[in-house]
């Protein structure tokens, strides 16, 4: 494979950026300081691995590239960083992790004070459910998009993302067992990056072998981007993470380099890439971006 | 009119509860404890008000009773719920009106702590999107519940609701222009009637026209119910009313009471439902159920 990822990066992320000022500069709100505070963390750069995904997913399946994909894809990608992004200031909030540093700059609590944080994330969360309907319904059907809401929504909630926050609060404290931790990442970072894939290829009605496959790609990524993030809050600076590293250690939480060592969090970090990679293996070169951003995952260094 | 609204709710609200409940314990979440909170808010009781009007505003649009119209209602009746009692969760924590009893019982973060009160809060308002995916599609377009997606959201989001809230923070202390309040009404409680209603007609694909109505009748009862909350909240006792009397006054509220008077805030209430109820005049009787909902607001003791 001779794919450049960063090429890639470079298209994509300038129509991802441009979209989510546009959602937050056009819808709007009650409260300038309320789109200020949605804003402040929506926009504040970030890998979009997730959007990005959506699109690697969408290409994937449908053997389009980027541009013909974009006013199809783009509604759904942006959805889904706004529910990152939701959910990353929420879960900084002083009843959550108290975390003060984000992205190099104060958590959005410490700018905007809690009652603004909640709201922006209530808002966030709320207006990325609008914003997955403004799929141009002549390229995507209404029936699709039914169902990708269905999903997201599942991925988000008490039995996706927010339970595995649930899960990584009650652990505090309490040493999980591998395979508990292993859960936990699941539900809290795994499954909004797998509907991320799998929202992609469902943008671009693709058949539900396909979509088992990315299943696996996706769930496998998830985990090996959590293990990574890991190893990064021991190994990384505060300056390069742009947030405050040995902050794990410091909440007593679980951790992989914790329960398994720094080697062997790396060896299954990167056996889980190849599961990813087996999984999509019977896909054309048009799943190449999906390949690289595997490889990336293990690569970053932020 | 001669409609027994009495009779009414003893149909429905059964039914309401029973799907709330059965929503609650088939979604399943991470955490047994987050599935507690959810619960501990969602079937605390309530007037069940706006999945009632859902089904008013079908019925009064179809013609069909409300068996008839049970299956093609019951999830996005039940979704603005949850979508309602998120709200409440979020409303009563510290950061934001700090109330310590809700519906007679002691707000959700007293009893379950502060960051599972915000992740309940949180996952009710996922799980509320993925409950209006569950409508039967042989009843209802796929277009049509991704319209009312739209709607929602739009309506609880940081113009509607959530905006409401903001604007509701950042006035206390500083008092409010009657058409301030008026508007920050409108936006708090307002708009989420407004779209239970307009939901209730698009479910059953209505008419345009009829639509426009609706959204008048809609917006007219959400007032008329703020104005008279303000008012409960003063003559009411702490007991019947199940939250602690006199709360605006001790937050620095504006209210209608404070700003008009009491006599002139029954008054304009009043005048609300008389516009409320002008609105729907070229309705037939199946409309009487929205009539009598309408009077039910401005007589209501809790």
């Amino acid at each position: 494979m001779n794919f450049d990822l960063e090429n890639y990066l470079k298209t994509l992320r300038p129509w991802i950026e441009k979209a989510l000022t546009h959602y937050i500069e056009t819808s709007p709100t009650q409260s300038a300081l309320l789109t200020k505070a949605m804003g402040y963390s929506l926009l504040a750069g970030g890998k979009r691995l997730r959007p990005v995904l959506v699109f690697a997913a969408a290409q994937a399946c449908s053997e389009k590239n980027p541009l013909e994909l974009k006013d199809q894809v783009l509604p759904v990608a942006c959805a889904l960083e706004m529910i990152h992004s939701y959910s990353l200031i929420h879960d900084d909030l002083p009843a959550m992790d108290n975390d003060d540093l984000r992205r190099g700059r104060p958590t959005n609590h410490k700018v905007f004070g809690e009652a603004i944080a909640i709201l922006a994330g209530d808002a966030l969360l709320t207006e990325a459910f609008a914003v997955i309907t403004q799929t141009p319904t002549d390229k995507v059907p209404a029936a699709t998009l039914v169902g990708i809401i269905s999903d997201i929504a599942d991925a988000s909630g008490g039995n996706g993302m927010a339970g595995g926050q649930i899960i990584d609060l009650e652990a505090e404290g309490n040493p999980l067992k591998p395979e508990e931790l292993e859960h936990l990442h699941r539900c809290k970072t795994g499954r909004l990056i797998a509907v991320a894939v799998t929202s992609g290829a469902r943008l671009v009605q693709a058949a539900p072998p396909l979509i088992n496959s990315l299943i696996q790609y996706g769930q496998s990524i998830g985990l090996a981007f959590q293990i990574v993030d890991d190893i990064l809050d021991i190994e990384g600076q505060t300056e390069t993470l742009g947030k405050t590293s040995g902050s794990d250690e410091a909440h007593q939480k679980s951790t992989y380099p914790a329960l398994l060592g720094l080697e062997a969090s790396k060896e299954k970090a990167r056996g889980m890439v190849d599961q990813a990679l087996a999984s999509i293996a019977h896909f054309s070169t048009a799943a190449d971006p999906l390949r690289a951003i595997a490889h990336y995952i293990i690569q970053r260094q932020s």
